[in-house]
């Protein structure tokens, strides 16, 4: 394994093993190498030999669907696609100004925002490991920059701490971690523990503790130059004569850093899809769906409206009708892929097993709610000093999240003013468009309260329960549904398979639409080649 | 303060209290309304009203020097600049493909990057709460972006835990977190902190403690899926019928996770310098060199080396000696400030008080060590799904930092292989620039093992104790030095004033450079309104 002797490089090694073991073999190696644990996604599918004249009707123009139609005409087969939108991209979606979005219910928004700015209502954020994503992004040339998921200068707004007052991620952390080495510290030189850890890690436990926690020599944690080298200064250090720093003057109380916000906070930056580094398109997410779409230009019937799939044993055939021209016709193929979210699907006559109907009625989708608002000028760069992340509460909004395009810009810019979820998105989904609004600006005052409404232009929202052509965010297993549902969902149906986040374990993310893409299309074509 | 109502905004009132009572009175303001603790910037000093001809010599282009220069001419004084280097710039500097380096000891090193990478062997980062860097790049059009310091997908490497091996800092940081959490829980429910906490923060502790450490329903930090959502599986979610995700088999031990590269890489990401948002200049680190060098293009005379400074009660005097030509020539000025780092200004012919000279003489400079390495191919992004950010190791290296520009680029890339500091530092120093790349080769081929030799094209160094017109990084104050020499050695020496990150309580960094700067010409127009 020295390179510099001309043994295989780990890349070779990797290859040479997948060539004789295939991808088992691979990731097998991979964790003996200490490198599995990423992703699931290794390569690009490679299917080949569609049998002569072969195809496949795919159903709705998101990812996923883009992706199947994508690799299987590369593969042989003749694709065509049904979307019942008059754009593709499917949840891959920026609202810009001059959009226009109607809601279930009938309000319409017209979107005003300044040129150049965007509200991602549906996915806006990548995590790094999310392999499959970035490699047809990198593929079909999507510009990417960095989101700035986690910010140490966020608010950090409880209703019940810290007087309801907002206060900042770093110090509130901060004093959570004080607080907790200086009570484990207390234990240990209490003798609690010494049944359980060994005198040589007590004495490594009490050197981390006081590290990690800012202790000072009796393990105590207190007001000190030291404490505020996390938390944050009264006043920082400066220049020259009056350089020198002065501590926090007060901690918060132990009391007050145990509330959830605190601690969810924290343990919300080391969750797996959300640790650092993060990226987003630039130019806004439906950069994405819009090279995707580029790369099956053609292929795509818009405005295609599904009321029937039926299958069989020669085929598929689909009918649908032109929302522009009220046309019905039925669209024939020998497969079909089909990625309509679920209950959208489960209103159509679906000519599938009585358990794939019944997987199908038995996911909820989440409702999250989500707001967008041009602010005139940045303010929480210039006075809060913050350049994207977020910023937490516990009121229906649940945070607010700064741009991560054009830092230090003069013009306005958009904030997600919201992203709710359960009672508080339903709470939101209720309301009118201009209620939602003003909710926000009500909720985001207590944040920011000298400058939300003053620098307001103007906002829109998305309730996603009310987005007709998905009636909901995203699919919402749980242990139980997956047991009962989950391989009759994602398994062939005959003639006919299902493809989205719907059908993967990364529910809610692009990269799980896309590996179900995949998943999906490899079996597809397997069971073409034996038919 | 209802800004529907009309009521003042908070920066109309800020500006308002500025007005009427001066910065004490903003700064008191500030903090009521607890917005102050982020830096001792207040906008640029406005200085006006220069006597008719006063002139001062500034000596040193680095940015201290050159922010002097300027704000001392906007307020109507004849400025001029002494530079020893043939660029403008000072430690804000960047290596670049063609550029000669020649370290004190003769060794001469060419740098032989691809077209446009760098290496930033000065600064290279910029916290988003030093206002009067951001301030001034945004005046001058520095264009800034993310630098990407938190990453938890970097690798940490000790040689005293997990046998020596590499771990992801995310499953490093999370076990460390499950059991500190597991060991908390464990003295709670034992009474140990019965006396200490009541009983209803006792509870709120333990649900805490669970959220923010994964414990289970027991209060155990065991493998699962829980555990895994924050450390990485042994096979994340992915789509369709293999979807299902695998929790990690194994945790890190206790023992392992108290090793101190573990809690120090932890601790380091809650620095109050090093903590999220952070920037750098778009094309490297001189960038904002140079555009401070075009506010000031002119007043510098470059290649002049300062041998004499004299001063009397009409002005100032200063020898110095073109480095080209070799001619000599005094050069005067009714002030001067001084920007010349320490170590170098002591070993001049300086008329000032025994105890500035004292001072002067009583600050070591720190010797830290970069090292640049270009590789072929960004096999930390492709490989191990690393985008910017840090590796650390208990090595001489200290760490390994990944380029923040052009990530998933396809050309060479220039790493940081090393940022060695204290013996690592002292060591590298030692060796000549040929050594110094294989010692970061062989150091770093343990946290890259397959790729870091294979890889490799060309590298560069920067030992800053050999750096010949610093002598030194930065300077070093202890609480000792602070006390007895801070105050004379920021203080007016009659027509004489220091500045520059050595006169500051924020060394090390670029903006104590220019608080001090600020500092120091503010105190300068007084002295000279008064003279």
């Amino acid at each position: 394994m020295d390179s510099r002797s001309g043994a295989p490089t780990r890349r070779q090694l990797l290859s040479a093993i997948a060539k004789v073991g295939g991808t088992a073999a691979l990731y097998q190696a991979m964790t003996t190498l200490g490198h599995a644990a990423e992703t699931q996604f290794h390569g690009p599918p490679s299917l080949q030999g569609a049998r002569p004249g072969a195809s496949v009707i795919v159903l709705g123009a998101g990812l996923a669907g883009m992706l199947a139609a994508f690799e299987l005409r590369k593969a042989g087969y003749k694709v065509t696609i049904l979307e019942f939108q008059n754009r593709a991209g499917g949840r891959n979606w920026s609202l810009r100004g001059g959009d226009t979005y109607t809601e279930l219910g009938g309000a319409t928004q017209k979107v005003a925002f300044s040129p150049g700015n965007y509200l991602n209502p549906g996915p806006w954020r990548i995590p790094h490991h999310h392999r499959t994503l970035l490699h047809y992004c990198k593929q079909f040339g999507v510009a990417l920059e960095p989101f700035i998921q986690f910010n140490h200068s966020g608010w950090v707004h409880s209703s019940e701490a810290f007087g309801g007052k907002p206060v900042r991620f770093n110090a509130a952390a901060a004093d959570f971690e004080g607080n907790i080495a200086e009570l484990l510290a207390k234990s240990v030189n209490a003798k609690a523990l010494d049944d359980t850890v060994t005198q040589e890690d007590r004495d490594k436990l009490l050197e981390a503790l006081k590290g990690w926690g800012m202790l000072d020599n009796d393990y105590k944690y207190s007001a000190s130059l030291r404490a505020s080298s996390h938390r944050g200064f009264e006043r920082p250090g400066g220049g020259g004569v009056n350089g020198a720093p002065i501590p926090s003057k007060d901690l918060y109380s132990l009391h007050d850093v145990l509330d959830p916000q605190v601690w969810t906070s924290m343990a919300f930056f080391m969750g797996h899809e959300m640790q650092t580094t993060m990226f987003q398109p630039v130019g806004g997410m439906d950069m994405i769906g819009k090279a995707f779409a580029k790369q099956v230009e053609g292929l795509i019937t818009y405005n295609a409206k599904v009321s029937k799939i039926a299958q069989d044993d020669k085929g598929v055939a689909v009918t649908w009708t032109d929302t522009v021209t009220g046309k019905t016709a039925d669209a024939k193929a020998d497969f079909c892929v089909c990625t309509i979210p679920l209950g959208v699907l489960g209103q159509m006559d679906l000519q599938v097993t009585d358990e794939m109907m019944a997987a199908i009625k038995a996911v909820p989708y989440s409702g999250q709610v989500k707001i967008g608002l041009e602010m005139k000028r940045r303010f929480w760069e210039e006075d809060d000093f913050i350049y994207g992340g977020h910023s937490f509460t516990d009121q229906e909004i649940a945070l607010i999240s700064y741009p991560n395009n054009n830092m230090f810009g003069n013009g306005p810019a958009v904030l997600l003013g919201a992203f709710a979820r359960e009672m508080g998105a339903y709470r939101l989904a209720g309301l009118t468009p201009e209620q939602r609004i003003e909710a926000a600006l009500a909720q985001g005052s207590v944040i920011h309260p000298t400058s939300y409404r003053k620098e307001f232009a103007s906002g829109a929202s998305v309730a996603w329960s009310r987005v007709p052509w998905t009636l909901g965010c995203c699919a919402r297993w749980n242990e139980d549904t997956r047991k009962e549902h989950y391989q009759t969902l994602v398994g062939l149906d005959r003639r006919i398979v299902l493809a989205g986040e719907h059908a993967s374990y990364v529910g809610c993310w692009m990269e799980g639409a896309l590996l179900s893409s995949i998943d999906a299309i490899t079996r597809l074509h397997k069971r073409a080649l034996e038919a």
